[in-house]
């Protein structure tokens, strides 16, 4: 399900609708890029955010502009109930790829989880990707629930959350987790700042914000990393810290609104209140750090 | 907007509907009991697993049933332009007060949090209840947030998470809030474990999960720190120890849950899924400690 660059572009919205002709160029443009696969309304694309019938509209809009490349699409909500009609209704439209977060509002059991999961596994056949974003869920997997989930049918892939800064730790985690997998069962990481990192330590491929608006420059990191070549890898993403220092100061799916916004390719505010997009001085930031990165 | 008890009931439901029956029943043993007010569609009532439709439908049901008492209610969710369409629908249905959380996704900054708040005091003129539950909604306000959410027009009170286990932290803690807000905001406590201290400490009243089906022992303890009879109070909150470490156990929705099936009041199960009641051994030791306290 993941090898190399799936990337997660924008879903462009306002109060009012989505702006579905912004969203589909940015589908053009990965598409064109030749990246690995797409994932579709992940949380830069606002899954959380849009109620089911808007997320079935953003799913055919992929569909329709992205060419060869596999769309995986979010099929996360809090509800069971909710999660079940999104899957159903995905594989009807041929998603290639359902991506399922545990989703949280009342903190979520272990028990609880692998029961999500199970009732998804044995409603669809289409190749699931579980996804685990502490930060956004506030759920925290052990690696013994990975496996047992991991054992499920259809499971095909895990998008792991940002490891540790340390190579070795890094390495290990990974391969502590690979021993709870069924061999089928990829990694990807994600945490874009970090993502080499994940490669280096033997992850299959990134899951990657940067890569829905940024597909060029992420593709070299990971076609370098597919050759072994970890030190081109590794340079590529260095030359990039103060993108990654954007992220960290106000969250990835901002700077890529506003990035997007800059590019053209959607109007300002794009993204769906309570938040804001970035403005004034932070905006022109953002466009500064871009220009010097020879991103814009 | 807060003295003495606030309850908060369930809201029953299974995969299909909403128990409305069942629902009512609750309500009206609130209002026989003759609670300070109601919080119907809070953390307990699931409000965060249900569509606007049947929120509404659960509101009028609640108004319905809720005699003299006032009837608050949730309008939190994760979108601006839902909450806002609860807080007219419910100023519309006669809700007496708005309790909004700041739901989030993406991890919200200070500035769309106050912009949220703002949004919706200028939309409708019900009072509002700034509802502070990090634990739910990862959301952690500043007290400087806190009086500038406060100084807007109809904040009426502001529902604080668990105090310090140390009494003077705690009477520190609210000290030190109440600087921020103005005179006519109130504040009351949440987190039942704990929530005499939050009494002691200076808090108005108490929104309180355990009476929303319960409201007895509860009323014992808000009557008799009304009456600063602080001694009364303390020893009655003790005596649930076993309860609250029921809560710390397995989530205070789960507990409730299970109690009202003992109680005859709900079918069995009656959370949104992927929450799942509690079965077996574990609803075993639930009605064994509710029988123990003389609450079943």
């Amino acid at each position: 399900m993941i090898h190399g660059l799936s990337a997660f572009p924008l879903t462009p919205m306002n109060e009012s609708s989505i702006d579905l002709h912004a969203f589909a160029g940015l589908v053009e443009r990965l598409a064109a890029a030749g990246v690995g696969s797409m994932g579709v309304l992940g949380s830069t694309g606002s899954y959380a955010y849009l109620e089911k019938a808007e997320r079935m509209r953003v799913l055919r809009e992929a569909l329709a502009h992205s060419g060869d490349v596999p769309v995986i699409v979010g099929i996360g909500a809090l509800r069971t109930r909710d999660v079940l009609a999104l899957a159903r209704d995905a594989e009807d439209a041929g998603a290639a790829g359902l991506l399922l977060a545990p989703v949280s509002y009342q903190p979520l059991k272990e028990h609880e989880v692998y029961t999500l999961f199970e009732s998804v596994c044995t409603a669809v056949g289409t190749p699931i990707c579980v996804y685990d974003n502490p930060g956004t869920t506030h759920f925290r997997f052990s690696d013994e629930l990975h496996g047992r989930i991991a054992a499920l049918p259809n499971i095909a892939s895990i998008k792991i959350p940002r490891l540790s800064d340390d190579p070795a730790e890094a390495a290990a985690r990974v391969t502590a987790l690979r021993a709870h997998l069924p061999a089928h069962v990829t990694l990807g990481i994600s945490g874009d700042a970090a993502a080499v990192r994940g490669l280096a330590a033997g992850c299959d491929g990134w899951y990657s914000v940067t890569g829905g608006l940024f597909p060029g420059v992420v593709q070299q990191i990971t076609r370098a990393a597919g050759t072994g070549d970890m030190a081109t890898a590794q340079a590529v993403s260095a030359r990039l810290a103060p993108l990654w220092a954007l992220y960290d100061r106000f969250g990835g799916i901002r700077v890529m609104a506003c990035a997007a916004a800059l590019m053209g390719l959607c109007a300002e505010d794009c993204l769906p209140r309570p938040l804001l997009g970035l403005r004034g001085e932070e905006r022109a930031h953002v466009a500064q750090v871009l220009r010097g990165l020879e991103l814009l």
